[in-house]
């Protein structure tokens, strides 16, 4: 299995709250040609941290992967310092002059002259012509002193980067892309990450060839599993199946619990309304994320405030004024409400407090959720007690109203475990 | 001056689309004490790639802040990995195994057995509290061996981090701040991230003694100035207060349009109402992020079918029937209906088309987007053709119509500048 790494370079990426999305996407096509990443660095525009890290790296990996400073500035200088520790000089390449050249003359200008300097390319190193900007990148397999290893120079650029990946290096890379590895991507809805963990363990070190990773999130715990072997990855989904039932809620490479309530609508040809209040507006948005939604979801309303209880969902002001904005009566009273004014098969409804007024000793304290689900059979209803700050009460009301009403469409109806 | 490098520790950080955004952070707040960063490292759960990455860490840097594997799962070990490079055992801190019960019977759960390896920290450095999870933090100064050494793990959960951040670690490295950057940083509205850089290029250049970035996010760009004198920072917001007028939409460290809109609202002691249809909740959820949004957002309707533009803001079936879903005179009636349904003084509505359906040649291309403002005044309607997928024209779509409501809301009442 081939080494491989990447390098940014520039300040930028220290000093300001760029992110680094070059290596992202790197790490991504790599993947789709089974090759994984083992690290990735982010480093200033300063010769002396790049001589470092640049040895290092050419220790520890096969392939290395440098995005940035190629530019005409200054501060650009990650050919020259590759050059430097690795002997070999610079020397200016005609159709990357000509290129710089074309590229000014297209736009009516003439290059500064510090513009050359990005023709200068290593000897014994092959040129990656930019069709989007003036900076050609660099391949460079068996350096002097390193047989074996492949060093790639990129612009910072993303949209060069790629175009040169796509054209020049992908197919360079693809000789090792034998095995690609296969993911398998499970969701869960309403088991916290701890709980998941000790649950699975069992089938995963029946599993124990494929490597496992757990993710959790704000609307959902994953679980990727991922290997060569495609009949490996489907034995490991049966088991999961098997072992953990109604809590794995979605299977496939993007999508969650939203996805599986929508399917399940789909499936049984009905419609859905909600109501909320504590996550406002994000159980809506979670639900219309998903393309094509609006063939089972019908639309929801966002209650603030006693009155919009009322004037959207139909709720009698004398009945919040009795039982309070939070709690059983009132979420109860959303579900049913907006179930009946849209004529949906199901509502859907969430009450809770995101703060950040505490209520510590009322029946709401920060944290507190109620998610009620009805439907023609009857109204179910569920109090959750969450935690985080307002955004994550927010979208976790929401998603835990998403996993109940899912739990209610099965066709056993299996009930929540305990939060 | 202190070396300081970041390491985020998690396979998905490698394998996954996921961004390290705590190094990001991290770095913004290192810049406000005066300190830099000279690298940033990302690897995945794998022990000898950690062992390698500490030892070298523990060689080049004064200070190491580590993110992530502190939690209680299989792939989890962080501070293992720390105590055995540095031959420390890990003892079980009591604090931290009474927060992690406490946590647990605030939620009436039993914390399961694999928690507690949450609360072993390396005899000799400082558990940090958790307030948000049940991962204790670790500072850890003068480790055996390294004297004058810093090294610091935090939780990979980015709100768990910030907090033992504040709370713990600014407050240790204090000593070593000088001369602290600090940063203004102003949003603006409906004005694309190219335009801007050419329209703020005097202004820029005139306090061209300050460090300037530009960055376009999904509801708004945003132009960062940083610089150790407080006096330069405020003479360039003045500067852009007057160049750039109400494009300015918004001054502050945290919040966007939705703070701007609100804070308006607040000003002139009126409320909001909103219908939405193509952002799908997600106005609604933009402006319920902000805390006491209560205060001045009454509620509003996510109306994904004709039935339910009539049932929650009051349009005549015929009038959809005759006018269509999208477009102006349905986004007006919308506006009108919510705003007269909820008893607001403003009712804000969009309609358009996120996809993924085309409707090339009729009235309604995907990102295709009308905002209606209907006020007391009168209503006020625009169009705008937004790109992007699905997600991004959902959020530009809320993002676009909070700005032309504050761009009302304003004494003078300016329009907006066209798209």
């Amino acid at each position: 299995m081939l080494r491989i790494e990447t390098l940014a370079i520039g300040s930028e990426l220290l000093e300001t709250p760029r992110l680094d999305t070059n290596s992202v996407w790197l790490a991504q096509r790599l993947a789709e040609m089974g090759l994984g990443l083992h690290r990735k660095t982010a480093v200033g525009d300063d010769r002396e941290d790049l001589r470092a890290l640049f040895l290092e790296a050419l220790e520890r990996s096969d392939v290395i992967l440098c995005t940035g400073g190629l530019g005409p500035t200054f501060d650009d200088f990650t050919k020259e310092v590759w050059a430097e520790i690795l002997g070999a000089p610079l020397v200016e390449d005609p159709a990357s002059r000509q290129a710089i050249l074309d590229f000014y003359a297209a736009r009516n200008r003439v290059p500064p002259a510090a513009n050359f300097k990005q023709a200068l390319i290593p000897l014994g190193a092959v040129p990656l012509h930019n069709p989007a900007g003036t900076a050609p990148g660099v391949y460079w397999e068996d350096p002097p002193g390193h047989p074996g290893r492949r060093i790639i120079l990129f612009p910072g650029v993303p949209r060069e980067m790629k175009i040169m990946w796509e054209n020049h290096v992908a197919a360079r890379l693809a000789p090792w892309a034998s095995q690609p590895r296969r993911t398998l991507r499970m969701v869960f809805g309403s088991v916290p990450e701890s709980a998941l963990e000790e649950r699975t363990r069992p089938a995963r070190e029946r599993h124990g060839d494929l490597a496992w990773t757990i993710l959790a999130g704000l609307h959902h715990v994953e679980l990727l599993a991922s290997g060569p072997d495609p009949a490996a990855l489907e034995a490991a989904l049966a088991d999961f199946r098997r072992d953990l039932g109604p809590d794995l809620a979605f299977v496939g490479p993007e999508g969650g619990i939203e996805n599986a309530v929508l399917d399940l609508l789909l499936a049984r040809g009905e419609t859905l309304a909600v109501a909320e209040s504590m996550p406002g507006g994000n159980l809506a948005a979670r639900i219309t994320a998903v393309p094509g939604a609006g063939t089972a979801f019908l639309g929801g309303a966002t209650v603030y405030t006693a009155a919009s209880k009322a004037a959207l969902a139909g709720l009698d002001p004398a009945f919040i004024q009795a039982h309070g904005t939070v709690g059983e009566p009132v979420t109860r009273a959303l579900a049913e409400g907006i179930r009946a004014r849209l004529g949906a098969d199901w509502g859907l409804a969430v009450t809770g407090n995101a703060g950040p007024t505490e209520d510590k000793d009322g029946p709401a304290p920060i944290g507190t959720c109620f998610v009620a689900v009805a439907g023609a059979a009857g109204t179910e209803c569920r109090r959750f007690n969450l935690a985080g700050g307002r955004f994550e009460l927010q979208n976790r009301g929401a998603a835990w109203a998403l996993d109940l009403l899912r739990r209610m469409l099965l066709p056993n109806q299996a009930e929540p475990t305990s939060p």
